[in-house]
């Protein structure tokens, strides 16, 4: 039976240091109604989508710092993030949003929150557990910084993947048969670099998972500090990083039979820090069945159907009959890399 | 410092349960001239190089079965492999060949083997993880069995890379520097469906690999017994079985920051058992390098520099500053899907 599903990437154009929250949530918002337009019933936006992708700079003020940062308890209530989700739950839409969470503890994270228009809350939090770049600012003052590790602290709630109640009309519930390819879709979300590591894919493939979901600000070109790359031009930089991006969407997709959807910040922020687009959805047979054809604001979306997840599920992917776990030992007890001796 | 080296894949068109092992050898001693010529250093037979695919075949004569198989013990020195492997010593090029091993216990594995022609010897082996397919043959009669865990156990010696001496010359040896970057080049090899689960890969990426080897034999078609499958002609399949072999080949060497090399047992066996060419060579910015143009014996081969592979290992995937193990617990914990409850 036909498990049909109507999702869509809202990509969004640069937002810049000087972009003001309300101009941003507006165009969120007319991202929405588009979505809606289409009978979209599942929204993702990017990563950090509420503020130019700040890891980029140095930034020594305390109080600006903050300025980027929202409080994940409050996402749903405070003025300035509020009309997203009102609207949301008005268009009767799901979203997944990215944002710069400060916990309660006072550590940040690299965070998003998945919103149940029918539930009227946000039901899923995923903090970014792969953080490039570095916690120093680079020497070389041509470099662009990636200072994630210095202003978020790794994800610390896993890989948890989770039921999206109601989106599926019909679907059986909790306490009725609940297996993958009857139940209420099973959804993961990962952020931007997380799409690069095939753990986090497969801890989401292990719990069944139908769609992952991704947001990203991914740069389309930065100098090469480390003298290993080949001599590239901007232009061909780009399009290597947009074929890497898709690359591992549609390879991971594959090997875990589910669906992706990802959504980019894209184009030139602040006048001169260029971002991929790409924004695509691929099949669990790893297809790219719908990609983002600008760098602005521009609604990516398909109908698919979550029947498709079962063949590669139930066959050569079927986990349970053809994995071997013991013989997997160092991807969980050895973190970097150990050369091997001479045989 | 270059690191050059010039590695090939030795594709193989069909073998028959007809064909005469003198034959197939004869075959593989012409390909390797072919790749001496190209000043080839390496090359990659595929898996059960030796054979035609035996296990798409019920065979219930152990007799016949027993044909199929040989010892890894005696594969350089026995009369009907011998040949090929003083022809590798001869020409001065290491070859990995698959072979189905009757181990001295009894036990079946779909293994392979690295000859390094300076040491003259067997200096690695590897053994099949992930088998495919069933243990009984289907019920329906149009089905092509692939009774790998019938006739074959699981591998049990892990993702163990190995060096390979004298490969490049110059290269520092064990004792002094080693590390990757500068040693004797670092090998992973795997068999065939192995490279469509990452875990495989990982394990070889966390030993600083930088060729993976891939030897195969994949069906271009067979019968949809799952009835979970979208209608396909049986040549929209073979194309949707090359783009899959491919994907995985590209997006795990770019995730791993290593080439590969994948070499296919191609053509139509026995005049009715379609296998897919597309034997490659990857490039550790998952690029395809070279490419088989026919489902023929056909020598593919790229001169690769070693030192491609840093730009990867060095940054993106540098692994000890982005891997996070404390969130990938399931992957060697649970063998099959847990699906989530309700959050």
């Amino acid at each position: 039976m036909p498990r049909t599903l109507k999702i869509a990437a809202a990509q969004m154009g640069p937002i810049h240091l000087t972009s003001k929250r309300e101009d941003t949530i507006q165009r969120m918002l007319t991202l929405l109604t588009s979505a809606s337009k289409l009978g979209a019933q599942l929204v993702l936006f990017p990563e950090t989508a509420l503020t130019t992708f700040f890891p980029r700079h140095l930034i020594t003020s305390p109080e600006e710092l903050e300025s980027y940062f929202d409080s994940a308890s409050t996402i749903t209530t405070a003025p300035n993030t509020k009309p997203l989700f009102d609207e949301a739950q008005k268009l009767g839409i799901d979203i997944s949003v990215g944002f710069a969470e400060r916990d309660t503890d006072g550590q940040g994270y690299n965070t998003c929150v998945y919103y149940s228009a029918k539930k009227a809350k946000v039901i899923a939090k995923y903090r970014k557990v792969h953080l490039p770049g570095t916690k120093e600012p680079f020497e070389n003052p041509d470099a662009v910084n990636q200072l994630e590790k210095r202003y978020f602290t790794p994800g610390n709630l896993g890989f948890q993947a989770f039921r999206a109640p109601d989106l599926v009309p019909g679907a059986a519930k909790k306490g009725a048969e609940v297996k993958a390819g009857t139940g209420d879709p099973i959804l993961g979300m990962m952020i931007c670099n997380d799409r690069r590591w095939a753990e986090g894919w497969r801890c989401y493939g292990l719990q069944g998972v139908e769609i992952v979901l991704c947001g990203y600000n991914t740069a389309g070109f930065a100098p090469d500090l480390w003298g290993t790359r080949k001599p590239m031009t901007p232009e061909e930089a780009e399009i290597d990083a947009v074929f890497h991006h898709k690359l591992v969407m549609q390879g991971n997709s594959y090997m875990n039979s589910c669906f992706s959807v990802s959504a980019a910040k894209a184009g030139m922020e602040d006048g001169k820090y260029d971002l991929i687009g790409g924004s695509c959805i691929t099949s669990p047979e790893g297809h790219v069945l719908a990609e983002a054809k600008t760098k602005d604001d521009e609604i990516v979306f398909a109908e698919i159907d979550l029947e498709d997840c079962r063949q590669g599920k139930e066959k050569t992917f079927d986990f349970v009959r053809h994995r071997r776990i013991d013989q997997y030992g160092p991807i969980t007890t050895q973190t970097g890399v150990v050369e091997p001796e001479y045989l």
